[in-house]
């Protein structure tokens, strides 16, 4: 296999990996038997937004798990060298055809059990011109009140949106937080 | 080696990561040509605070690289299930022995080049008891004037120091974003 092959390697066989603490580390990492590779292991950032069209916003419905066939918002994980911003621009193109202008930060969420930081924010659609991409049974605008609020796929999903709700007359506002004593969890 | 073992492994070999795209994926993974292991790369979290003590502001100059011996604020990268708010204080701790009280999300950085999303909070500190940690050469508490201006270690730092200062007086605003056209490089 060369340095630049585009082909899966071989079916992963099982990782001979233990826990230890690294020298000059204070926590157990994974580490390789074999060749003593540490896989550090980070919480992983989640960008995602509240897009809107006039009085409605755009969701999604999953193609895939978690959560298949429950409705969402456009966001998913931040890649390598990427900003937050260009990050939740680039998840609504991918989940929605939807091109946004990203307005302000509207949420900072922590979900601590997967170790997930979610960055949403509010966006103005450009037109209303958006399909399913290929990780969204279907997509819609929805009236605020025309949600599928029995249907939603996690949590932070109606968090946003009640809060999305709540901010939408300011031009300016903290960023909103979990809920108190909310934690993701379902 | 146990599963449970707390020793460090044997110094790491030459681990045979190639690149490939992974069956499902559409992006280039390092993926280990022995075991089929994929090593995904996610940005990281870097949570901190400015923190506050009257008009002072704690400081710590580092002890390790990069930028050993220059001027930072307590800051860190976020641990696996850890919220952003108990990693900030956790930070304080470890480089400056500080209590702190978070206040209000003063910043969201993006740092792209190196793959960092940098989360500042503005904090209080329960008392001016602080002192090094094994991170730190030295720490202080800085009137805004007095602040080694000429020796701080990145961007960033210079970047919440001033929006610290143009916005201690307000109980709630939006968080700061990079100033315009910079991107944490120097």
């Amino acid at each position: 296999m060369s340095e630049k092959s585009s082909a899966a390697p071989a079916p992963m066989r099982s990782t001979n990996f233990v826990s230890a603490v690294p020298e000059g580390d204070n926590r157990t990492r994974q580490v390789c038997a074999d060749c003593g590779f540490i896989n550090y292991e980070n919480p992983k950032i989640v960008v995602g937004s509240v897009c809107h069209w006039g009085d409605r916003i755009l969701m999604c419905r999953r193609a895939i798990n978690p959560r298949k066939g429950h409705w969402t918002l456009p966001a998913g994980f931040l890649e390598q060298h990427e900003t937050t911003t260009a990050g939740a621009a680039r998840e609504a193109w991918e989940e929605a055809r939807a091109r946004i202008e990203i307005d302000t930060l509207l949420a900072v969420y922590a979900v601590p059990r997967i170790s997930q930081v979610q960055l949403m924010y509010r966006a103005r659609l450009v037109s209303d011109d958006v399909s399913a991409g290929p990780e969204s049974l279907e997509v819609g605008l929805f009236e605020f009140d025309k949600i599928p609020w029995d249907d939603l796929a996690f949590p932070s999903v109606r968090w946003a949106l009640h809060q999305f709700q709540e901010s939408r007359h300011l031009d300016s506002f903290a960023a909103y937080t979990n809920p108190p004593g909310e934690t993701g969890d379902f």
